[in-house]
């Protein structure tokens, strides 16, 4: 019986890189947060401080802006890139995890024509991908964080257990907030990935909107639903959604009543719902979301 | 000599407050975040504890829920019948300040139709309201904050005065980049507050995006004459704008040129440019500003 | 083939709750966090918006306030305490995750004595426990996160090796700084938490202090080597360091040297260190660490 | 009539400089976010992009780390260095502002020992300063901000008017906790600024501690009236200090009482008191104050 290593992996987290492409007057850029893991025989570093098996991670960050010179793509496609080499540089490197976050940018208007070099960060929704390099398997996670969406009816909880701490009263209408973060697996990496994304994301959003909730397990349910229905691409689909609770405010006692007019937008607590909606034929592939934050 | 109590103000700070309109089944929502001081004489609180005058914050953050209750209508409104109110309470009260976050909400699309109940946050971009009631008189400050913008070219900086310190380079290309904060006054209060903010919103990011800029100071003075020139209603305006520094990758280590492609977006340290922009016949109103964070 | 529900649960997150323990007039307070999770069968709660299943999110707010009534004990204990409630509630919850994160105090001084009632927040660090209950298993996993530490020296890094993009420099002398975030694995329950808390943390940062680092990743796996030597109790330890880095500033430009006094200490990007440190006789239990974020 | 360019001031933001005193074998380290902006005659750069007078934001970090290379001293020194440089360095600059925030470390113990070079960071309190030079005069504000304290007795709140809005019930025993940000100004610049700091920080902690309080407001004016009493280097306090409501939970639904223990910390919204506190002879000095975020 002894003490040892076990799992282990390290790399450089966030490096910040913006790439602009310039080739027509009419400028497009990509920002990216890309941060990489590699994964392999670290002992000695552990064990001993030998440095010899450990790419630094200032090389991998240096790797991330030169790799950005040939042109970024999309971040799937970016992230393939980068964690097949990092996984192909050295016999003791056998994997690689690369997480992307992309921002986006919206053309300025002026005169009502859109801007060739002027842009408006687009809002607080990320999208993101993680690629992992396990020995000779790939895998590629799309996704999206902070898309915060809400309803203002189409929303009723009732129905529920009660016991000895249970004082909520049922609802028939009450506002469902959240904000989505959501992953999704495609099996396959010779995809129009921006093509994909755009059509799961649009198939989150209007399963969001269209769905008559009772509860938003249902709607988390129908979200990946509507996805794996229309995207036979997609493998399975990981969704985490907190509750944004917007409690309706008691105005009773300045004598006004309140038919669901004005709400507290409340911060914490909250809910949090989580949930794997998968195909039944499809293999697991656990790796491909080892090391993501949390649920998904 | 002694000591005494000087300038002093006390309220409840982030209310947050949503409003839905269900007049037809197009729902609309307002989504606030209402902060209201009072100020006036409330010295006996101070120095021997008596509440007598004070007005509880508990109280002010009912009256929000309360005024919500009738219809928000735009921030500047919100924000006037709620100073109004409060400055007009009591006696001891003779000022209020009331300042209003006001969050976005765009339709989400289903099957191409904007729906009528299902929303999603238009983005880290807050609209912002200041008014204040200072005895008989009356300020209105409106406003935007966490506007990012970024140009990838039509940006130089050079020119600049070279001490034993200085050693950045000029360039006559570079990625300009800020999160805006502006303020702007309205001398009057009859005013189509929601007309304004669009107009005064466009052409802040019509002139950013315009001007061949030669300094950020220059971006931002043209900025604000030209909210000046268009609304005559402006009676001044205030900007803080950080200089969001994106630098040029030196990729030269691994044999690559750059020719303006790959930059790396630093978080810190920022340059922090700051000016009021001004009509020369319009007299001052400095108690419209007191207690806004920083320069503006 | 088809669609189905995977791996899901839910619960309500960030319960702040604290409680006074006025039992004698020298008060204690506890500060907690609180999130809960519960597993088992919810498939109708999706499927079909069917609550049935569904123990609210606001009885569990509600169950942490109530408990918190006799008194809280150590986080490890009050985990425990809700998470065996929770799952042996209902027929269909076969589990539950509580995790709580810990938030220190102090005592002010008053003339030289610590005072009865007033107490000043210890500092950034927290501390934290997840316990989960699985069917008929029980795990507790204690920890702490955002403990900041630092050695001015005693710190080398060289002997890696350099591929096409390594322009790092070696190193003899360096700053050496991280965040800690460790979790540790009782494999029992009938432990005195605290004690085995403060020794554990005594053991983190003594080994940070005492070992001449040649790598963050022998400093990591040092201090969770320390820990499994001198606590038995101690099943495994998993670290998430990032590497604070603090750059030496070139200040040749204006004519002053720098023998590693004046350090420019950045924020992005950082290296992420990650391991685990365990025993080679003792059963994994993946379950214990299911829905932690990140790596441990 | 016409525009103008008003009030402005321009100047690089957050430098996060740390410097080693390695004079002994037991080393020292100050940890400092340092903020320049310069004032004076930058007309030219905002209406014509002539930066013929702008010393540059890269200059004024530049300028931070080689003043760092000669040892830091207390906040306030440093402050006064940069600003006194600044002013002085060109005819057209004719003030400066140099903000400080101080992180504290302190040496981990090993083996009851304080270590001679690893440190561990003392929490989340930030001491600050912030140094004006305007031509001729020189202006010292020393503070702190996110000192979080609390008292679980001792705290009365009633006696306060009935407005319709008014719901809240009169307590005799709550629980009071606030995160004081507190800025005084010294009228001299030849202080022991490290004693008056620990003299002043003390003074407003025992003063929480010790005052019993029938409202926020009264234990603010007596902390600042401590100040003002025992430091006669002190001309005034400006104290923020939001009320970090805890709200007792009820626990009646489920059939327990709640005698002061269980409470419920919530985050917004939250009362907010400010005010000045100062000696009735020392003339004011308002451009001391310029810039700083919010009321003090």
């Amino acid at each position: 019986m002894g003490i040892r290593l076990g799992r282990n992996q390290y790399g450089k987290a966030e490096v910040r890189v913006v790439a602009v492409d310039r080739s027509s007057p009419r400028h497009t850029l990509v920002d990216l947060n890309v941060s990489s893991s590699l994964r392999g025989d670290f002992a000695a570093a552990h064990t001993a401080g030998d440095n010899a098996h450990v790419l630094t991670t200032d090389a991998q960050k240096n790797t991330v802006f030169a790799f950005a010179r040939d042109g970024v793509g999309q971040p799937e496609e970016f992230g393939l890139r980068l964690a097949r080499h990092f996984a192909g540089s050295y016999p003791w490197i056998t994997g690689a995890r690369v997480a992307v976050e992309s921002f986006g940018w919206d053309r300025i208007s002026v005169g009502g024509t859109p801007h060739d070099h002027a842009f408006r960060r687009s809002g607080g929704e990320v999208r993101t991908a993680v690629v992992t390099v396990d020995g000779d398997s790939e895998h590629v996670l799309a996704g999206l964080t902070d898309l915060v969406v809400l309803k203002t009816t189409g929303s009723e909880f009732w129905g529920f257990p009660r016991d000895r701490y249970t004082t909520l009263a049922e609802t028939r209408d009450r506002i469902l907030a959240t904000a989505v973060t959501a992953r999704w697996r495609y099996p396959r990496t010779d995809l129009d990935f921006a093509d994909c994304f755009a059509g799961v994301r649009g198939a989150l959003l209007e399963a969001f909107a269209a769905t008559h909730s009772l509860a938003l397990q249902q709607t988390l349910y129908a979200m990946g639903e509507a996805v794996l229905e229309r995207f036979t691409e997609v493998a399975e689909v990981r969704l985490s959604m907190p509750n944004k609770h917007h409690f309706l405010q008691d105005l009773s006692a300045y004598g006004l009543d309140n038919p669901d007019v004005v709400y507290h937008a409340d911060d914490r607590p909250y809910g949090l719902i989580e949930a794997v909606v998968e195909r039944d034929d499809v293999p697991p592939a656990e790796v491909a979301w080892l090391g993501n934050p949390g649920f998904c």
